[in-house]
């Protein structure tokens, strides 16, 4: 089940927030249909997120017919603007909008400028594959054999569009015979966890538990967890690191219970333009994310609700970072980055 | 609203699985209906779980016409136990079954006894209110003026049939004209939070925000909760509190930072036959609870889920217990409940 693919000029993106109970494709011939997607979290997780912005923004350009340089790249802007206005927290979301921009602004004629792009979005796409295994790879090898992994949110082929970051490792260890067991997160308020984990493990035959948000310290503290692995949408130039909300508090019970948190992500989540934490902004969401839920009224009328959809875990409470190039210590992960990218 | 109301030998419970969509009264005239409503939470919250029970067992004396002393003690044993099977970890439940057992067993005919079991749920009811505003009145002392409060769970008059526990603490502060401001969790998976909490909050005004269960330790980590105050399933020996899944999460986020955290409870729900928390039987609910959601399923279905509907927060996170006699460290509760119980 591919999350996404690229045909005859057009952007076929699994729709998620129909899954489990149903598996379409919106067909997105335009950039305004992709940043939709994204926006209404049809398509999300930030290295997912990357690719579709890639294909979004190469569709863009191949609307902006009969200019001349100038005015193509000004009609590049507004499309690059319309695509990353949607989410603000996802880092990939800028990279490859700045990527993209650039790779415009250095091409000759609008003609080829609009090759490129979509030769880019497809050479994103498959990189994203590529990296992807490299990542499970490196994060597989931390799983012991028989181990409970409790991770949140989901983080599997649906959030990349390749084989996924921390579930991707998950999957590994599991294909590798390690005889693991997984507690995955609802992840309220969207269940990204109860919809879209739950599915991706279904399809691969690991054997896991659902479990609320706010069981995960309570299995912790049992001593049934041996280590946590997640995602990230953006790390700080310290290791700080923003993730679905939830994260930092089961990684504050982590620590407090020495059991490893490890976060899964490939190195362009890693902004080095961002100092700590602190300098990162987090979404708010739709208070009806949290007022309704599966079409239904669940809190009385008029009420008000906070919806932060991201929190930051300090780079201390992170025992590793799991990369497609290697496992990292937070500093390390620093040093490293800065000299690659 | 009364949560429920005794009225020419019947039981009428406001059915709290419908609010706040719908406000509509169970009519239970025997004890096998106020069982099935202990059972799926129609009426939930420790204290108010001991309120239907005393009624439920004195309705269920009123059915045992005609028999002698023994069968009558027999026949109400069968009675309590059907009652005491509904819900593993309400200490009230408990409490008011070996209550009423023994009160029948003094009675000098089983006439006598179904006089003195009605009077008995009576008198508990009625107890139950006063004691809810004693505690209250301690509460709110504790709640500073302009402060936000975080709880968690239902602990209004929903949970109490009286004026609540914690939540009567903070609708109490707030009638004192302390301009407080409350972050309600929503609470997974029943949604007692959004469902009940903020529907208390709104026809008491006191101003909130709901949010989600992980988002608790985010608001704390940034500073933004002054207080923590929640209720409590069952105290044990040592002070250690079972109470709602996630309770444990919160407190110990609190603690992390610094944020006073209160478990509002009466000494009812101290037990001094539960050395630790370690003695405490967790409740683990049906799994369907978390893979459906408003009667949607928004898990794949054979999903298997754990859902543990309680945790228990070590006595050392808790600031102070609040109850109807005063506000105790954990050991000072020991001592005090000890000598009273």
């Amino acid at each position: 089940m591919e999350p996404l693919f690229f045909e005859a000029n057009t952007l076929h993106i699994l729709d998620q927030t129909r899954l489990p109970e149903e598996r379409s494709y919106i067909t997105a011939s335009d950039h305004a249909r992709v940043a939709d997607a994204i926006r209404n979290l049809s398509i999300r997780g930030a290295p997912a997120i990357g690719v579709a912005a890639g294909y979004g923004i190469a569709l863009g350009a191949l609307q902006l017919q009969n200019s001349g340089k100038d005015d193509f790249l000004k009609g590049l802007d507004r499309i690059i603007e319309s695509i990353t206005s949607t989410r603000p927290t996802a880092r990939n979301l800028f990279q490859v909008a700045e990527r993209m921009r650039l790779l415009a602004s250095r091409a000759a004629t609008p003609s080829h400028a609009r090759a490129i792009l979509l030769a880019e979005a497809k050479s994103l796409h498959s990189a994203q594959k590529e990296q992807d295994l490299d990542l499970s790879r490196y994060g597989a090898e931390l799983i012991p054999p028989g181990a409970t992994v409790l991770t949140h949110c989901n983080t599997g082929s649906l959030a990349t569009g390749g084989y996924g970051t921390a579930l991707g490792a998950i999957k590994l260890a599991h294909e590798q015979g390690k005889r693991i067991h997984v507690l995955a997160t609802e992840t309220r308020p969207l269940l990204q966890g109860a919809r879209l984990t739950a599915f991706e493990l279904e399809e691969s035959g690991v054997p896991f538990h659902l479990i609320a948000d706010s069981a995960a310290g309570y299995f912790i503290a049992k001593g049934e967890v041996q280590l946590v692995i997640t995602g990230a949408d953006r790390i700080a130039l310290n290791g700080d690191t923003a993730n679905k909300i939830g994260t930092f508090t089961i990684a504050t019970l982590a620590g407090q219970y020495k059991v490893p948190f490890y976060i899964a992500a490939p190195f362009s989540t890693f902004d080095p333009a961002t100092k700590t934490g602190e300098d990162i902004k987090i979404e708010e969401r739709s208070p009806e994310e949290l007022t309704r839920m599966a079409c239904v009224r669940v809190a009385p009328a008029g009420v008000h609700a906070l919806n932060p959809a991201f929190d930051v875990t300090p780079a201390r409470l992170i025992t590793a970072l799991v990369t497609e190039r290697g496992i990292f210590q937070p500093e390390e992960l620093s040093r490293q980055a800065i000299r690659l990218l």
